[in-house]
């Protein structure tokens, strides 16, 4: 089992990556575990659904056929730290060889995203920007691992 | 009016400490802002309720009589980031010298101050780290004031 924390677009701040490498370096502890930006998408024009066209064959160029996908998506479940650890657990138990979380771009996914993924998870009710919750869900991943092997981070 | 953003504890990396300074400048095109830590407490003993005390001693000092205040309790109110905004409109009406937006150390609250607070308010089902918290919840006070703006920034 692989975890791969597939991005679309730059990190666009080095406060951003080194909370993320901070991040990546302790998972790795629990999981073979790669990030994997995808390139940011330049149009002249400012036509969202052209964008997400455009992102989307990047994105699905990225997945292999094997891939558990699973949207970061505001509009996706819902679970408490504890919970997704479960669920986390769960996924690993299916025995994919890439559990593989994607984040989209600034305006969400393409149809045709959405149905090629198994699954999706949401961090809050509220809008991050797609940038800060890389960190924030990285956070959730390692605090997931330490939950599940019951170590001492995750206060309840 | 001023938002007073209350921090327990010190920002333990320059990382978090730069995200939060990138949205309070952009913030304080908005509002009057400040941020303001209130020491770090380092207990011999690892007595969660002596900490918890002494905590709620350095936070009532920090409060005045008339405040606002508002923690961010993971057992707090959801809202979405327009709900949000719409929320703190309310609050802004009602008036206040100050409205406090308290973020407690890694065990939470003493009673006490639930009890002396006017609201709360919960980012996520999820547990944060009370570190990686303080960026997050910038970027939504941010969200909130450009959607009350009609400003260019939230996407639904």
């Amino acid at each position: 089992l692989e975890i791969v924390f597939l991005l679309t677009g730059k990190t666009d701040s080095s406060e951003i990556e080194n909370l993320m490498n901070q991040f990546e370096k302790r998972l790795k502890h629990y999981v073979r575990f790669q990030t994997i930006e995808i390139k940011q998408i330049k149009l002249k024009s400012s036509d969202k659904s052209l964008l997400l066209l455009a992102e989307r064959d990047l994105q699905l160029k990225a997945i292999q056929d094997s891939d558990f996908l699973i949207l970061l998506d505001e509009n996706g479940s819902y679970w408490t730290s504890r919970g997704f650890s479960d669920q986390l657990q769960k996924w690993m138990n299916m025995g994919p060889k890439r559990l593989v979380f994607l984040v989209g771009g600034a305006f969400g996914f393409h149809e045709a995203v959405r149905n090629r993924s198994q699954a999706s998870l949401s961090l809050s009710k509220m809008t991050f920007s797609h940038q800060i919750i890389r960190p924030i869900f990285l956070e959730q991943l390692y605090r997931a691992f330490t939950i599940l092997k019951n170590e001492p981070y995750h206060n309840d």
